[in-house]
């Protein structure tokens, strides 16, 4: 019966069932153009999500992995220079996947809970003065911590370096749930997956591409055929793809789009952003504290929560499974064991953000952390109360 | 996205994702070998739920109103006379309906919130020397009240009245969550339906007749052709229908039944006790009480919360609704404005639980009742955490 | 595998995606504004596929044989008088409900395979000068023989003699894919289900009361509750049900209407002729004729197709179904074993008939009948390239 | 209404119900046990279909495509020498991706619609007595021109030149569907995709690699991160992945799996067999030729047919979708407007080949091609009649 319960792990999401049955297709013709009246909405749709009138969007049968590879291979060769910093798990494997691509990264190490260092990196920047760091990479929102980057910042720090470095975005579990402004932040390649944001199974990265992007992928000579955006262009426009598409998975793209802007992105955004804040609401009255070392930090798709120092937060997640059919997300990489994760993105309520941290709070107090039982549900449920009334006197 | 919450009216229940596909059948030829291959196991699985291996089991596309119709037409006369209780709406409906069929009831007043009157039916039935009255119908579970009453006693009052009388049992909102004994008790018809235990849509009335309500169905004068058994027993007897059977329903039953016997009848009720058990000492931490007036009539599907004096309850049943995309039960009959109901039957976990009472708490605490927020919710942590271990310990 | 091969069983029916889909949903509470919004367009869109603007529709979870039920126990009491014509299983069983029920039915032999006696009829009517005759029974298209009357000439006839007897017609196997007008036809009653025009899983008895049909619902003695009309009316008028109401369905009939209604009546009837015309030029090929004795009786819904004598047609129906894993429907009640019938009704393309002539043609040939491999096939395609070629020029 | 006929392109195939169920999952926690249920069945259960005990199986949420880039990017590296025959589109494009990987390909031109020239490919190979070739690439069934190869005859070649090449296998559109012997045969690294003989949507790359396979992972430079099967073998070894999994998509190649084998891998590869032999007696009576210039060479999961000179085989699969609604495949690349397809693997019966030959008499006579209505049809029934008799002999 596991599957009853919401799921908090931070992606991929709960489904919308009206998401599962999109997906859930039979077969058709893909060279027929029945298969033109799914792609074309389906990436009109990612490209109203990415605020990115300008970008050109590609989809891939694969993973926000084949997202981040995408980038690298179109537009990088061989020795590239490419600055990033790794403040925790997913970063750090961008930054892994470039070295095995043979590029030359430079990175600026950070405390996992911390965000980009847009200072430094605009240091480095100014110092790089014959530009031959080609590439930024950013990790927008760091799934493993919970910390949002500023990217409006970044770009500002690109700018005053007057560094003509392209801006590639991890916003994997960021587009869709927080804002993302690729074509205002001039981000030149943003990668995302369907099972976040879009609410839907995984199986596809979706990536938008700059024209400044799109401007390098002759020179690229980075090995590429499975991932290269020329053939999908070259397919996007008779309707097609290079090999065969994954049909339903593209149709419930359609639908993602179609149901995020017809809730309105800023609705989308304040709901997850009100959501978010009632599990910060709750931690805060577990006394506990979060990863992300500052409020301008907090991200509004999933909490990371240290737990008290030597306990540990795995035996949280292996507990919740086990004894109550919850699923929270461990800590990875440095903060293994010291915290534990509630992803709150996708299609969620206030309804079942509470049963989650109800059942935190069995966890907890079953394992002998000083948890007072609903103390987090009421500091939750008093928030949800009074940012609902609000957002209804607004609607009002 | 009103369904991403669970549901808490109750009846129809939360529906398992395996449930909805065993329902969700492409057309196969209902006359063929396919259609055997469904019908029997669902049939002999509800024989196994009803503990009755004596009775046989008959199954309408129709609704638990019609297993009433079912009972009375196949076994009664115009004129016979019905002895009854009107404890609550569902109980009133079958008499009204037993009225409109000709019947003559004899109608036990009782309070809403009391259970059936076992001393009274004895002294009714110890009184009728003559053995006029040929029915006596009990509601097993008054969904409107949250009330179960005591068939086992009901029985032992027939028995000591020495009467003859045919026992029939509405169990619409028990059996398959409660435990129900056809066999050890005597019942002679009970009625249930799809949508509460077994935990699927709408659509099946389901009827269990013993061999002595099966002696009566040639004598019985009151019309019927599609409620017949009659026509219903010679179809199963050649793999059929009378007429075109609901096959998907049916599948699902069949899929329900195997479900419920493979976690065990007993856990099955031991879950539906420890849930509802959560929710009354959420009233209690609330300061209400139940519309149920002693505890041995609890019921452990429905709870129906009574409300303080001159505040309508259904204002709490539409906020839930308007706020928080949540669903309760309304007061119904007598009981209308007086109390609001949580279903807790079918398929439900404590953490599903766990954000109904949430749920509740916020919409009292916004209409201005003096709840204190997390209070129930506490109170219900408590005691799954601790009813839990106590499972745990007798699994171990 | 064998769901995969279309069912050529006349009903139920291939269920098209989308209405599985629509059917298939999680638990709403229909007590909520939610189920308003499901059931009035699902009555309206009925409304219109019976082309009956002065009609009130009820659906009621049941079957076509609970829709008869309906049209009887609210107009009738016992002892009226019914004229009724026996041509069919179908026929047949609705004189033999009226008898249940204690109606004097008066009936009219007709050979299996003739339409309704509209003379014979006439001639009855007029004889019955104190207009004891209550209610005249019609099967529209008789499922068991392939036959369909002419209720616009028995409407004739009515009138010719001046009789104001009320109309009730089944349209079962008829309604949503040959043409009905209730309206025109002054039909009193017509009943449906769902699981055959209108394409769903079976469970939906669907009915239409004319204004004077309405009218005798209080004097009606019949006892009724389940199928009372007037209690289904409140309930409707609320939004709401008298008991639980089958939602999934009714949110299927919904989509189906839709469906219905935006390929155009005449479409979807003129698509169901052309297909049973190429049925019926296969048949001529094969040299067998059907049980429908003139043209003018010809179903586009099914087609009852006689087998040579001595020759048992039930051989025809099992070898398909074992050997080639395609259902076909049996012969019924006079004509078992002597025809066997391909259904063509519901959602049906010529590609799908084609196929089930093939496989016709190779379940004869096994079976040792004289029948030329591809011969129906050929006589269907060459119909179906012209009839498709005429339409397409009308839309052009 | 076009999704309710049986598609005939070469894949994606038709999905069978219990696999549309199997792969329409709610989201379950990919880091729990629950995923390692599916994951391992999913896995040995391609071993099986593969009849590979020695190898490892990677499935990457990709396309037969990246299914030859893990082949490649793992063995080798940049200027590697690759051995290749160019007989249809889908061996033209493996040796594109080749080269534009940096490998040096060596390509024996052969005529669309002939084989793997194994005779060449031993002269070649025997020429190498430096053994620069690493790795023979072969593509068993060429979807674009429905010609399979003797991958039998292929090993016996390089055992014949004693030469230590790799041999890469392209079974994308015959395993699952013809026999493949990937340990027997010594191929070392074998690749398919879900939606071919696995009868699921696309979207999963599988891949078999053999021990020698393997032991070339370290060694080989090609720059890979999405496709290393290294990370992929570490995910595995934990019931894991090195990112988020397709986790329904694994589901469905589990249960796939699972129904292959129930049927038994031999009446799989028969039933092909008897459906393709079907389709080649119809293209006979039609007049016309295989694109496959020998009997030996035919395949028996799509037939490319060869229309008229001076015939656009294209206007062919265009009318079929236009007029009635079915897709066929075009022809591609040397033999595009020469050849139409048909389809016919996956899950298909007799009696939908069978609407897939009516349909393309019925498209070929609307276009003036010299085809008798009914005389494909008639020959494959007369196939299809015989065959079957056939195996119901040796079962009984």
């Amino acid at each position: 019966m596991s599957t009853q319960n919401p799921t908090f792990i931070p992606g991929p999401t709960n489904i919308p069932d009206v998401l599962r049955k999109a997906v859930d297709m039979p077969t058709i013709d893909h060279r027929s153009p029945l298969f033109g009246a799914i792609l074309q909405p389906a990436l009109a749709g990612v490209k109203k999500v990415l605020k990115a009138p300008s970008a050109e969007i590609f989809v891939f049968p694969s993973t926000g992995t084949g997202g981040w590879e995408t980038a690298i291979t179109n537009v990088l060769s061989p020795g590239d220079k490419v600055l990033a910093t790794r403040n925790g798990m997913f970063s750090h494997r961008w930054i892994d996947m470039c070295r095995r691509h043979g590029l030359d990264v430079t990175v600026v190490a950070q405390e996992w809970g911390d965000g980009i260092p847009t200072d430094r990196f605009e240091e480095i920047l100014t110092a790089d003065t014959d530009h031959r760091i080609k590439v930024v990479l950013a990790t927008h929102n760091e799934t493993a911590t919970g910390v949002r980057s500023d990217i409006r910042a970044l770009r500002c720090a690109l700018d005053a370096a007057r560094h003509p470095a392209l801006l590639f975005v991890d916003g994997v579990s960021s587009i869709g749930s927080m804002d993302f402004r690729m074509d205002e932040w001039r981000v030149d390649v943003a990668v995302t997956g369907s099972q976040k944001g879009f609410m839907l199974p995984p199986g596809l990265a979706i990536v938008g591409f700059s024209p400044r992007a799109l401007a390098t992928v002759e020179t690229a000579k980075l090995p590429r055929t499975f991932f290269d955006i020329r053939d999908m262009a070259r397919g996007y426009a008779s309707n097609g793809f290079p090999y065969t598409p994954p049909v339903g998975l593209l149709n419930g793209l359609k639908v993602a789009g179609d149901m995020l802007l017809a809730e309105g992105l800023d609705n989308v955004f304040s709901r997850h952003h009100r959501i978010a804040e009632g599990v910060r609401r709750a931690v805060g009255a577990w006394g506990l504290r979060l990863c992300a070392i500052r409020p301008d930090l907090y991200s509004d798709t999933v909490s990371a929560i240290r737990v008290p120092d030597g306990f540990d937060a795995n035996r949280i997640v292996a507990h919740a499974l086990q004894g109550y059919g919850v699923a929270f997300g461990t800590g990875l990489g440095d903060v293994a064991g010291k915290v534990f994760r509630i992803g709150h993105l996708g299609s969620l309520t206030e309804v079942m953000a509470l049963s989650g941290l109800a059942t935190a709070e069995m966890v907890m107090a079953d394992l002998g952390l000083p948890v007072r039982l609903g103390s987090g549900v009421a500091a939750a449920q008093e928030y949800y109360r009074g940012s609902r009334s609000a957002v209804e006197a607004l609607a009002a």
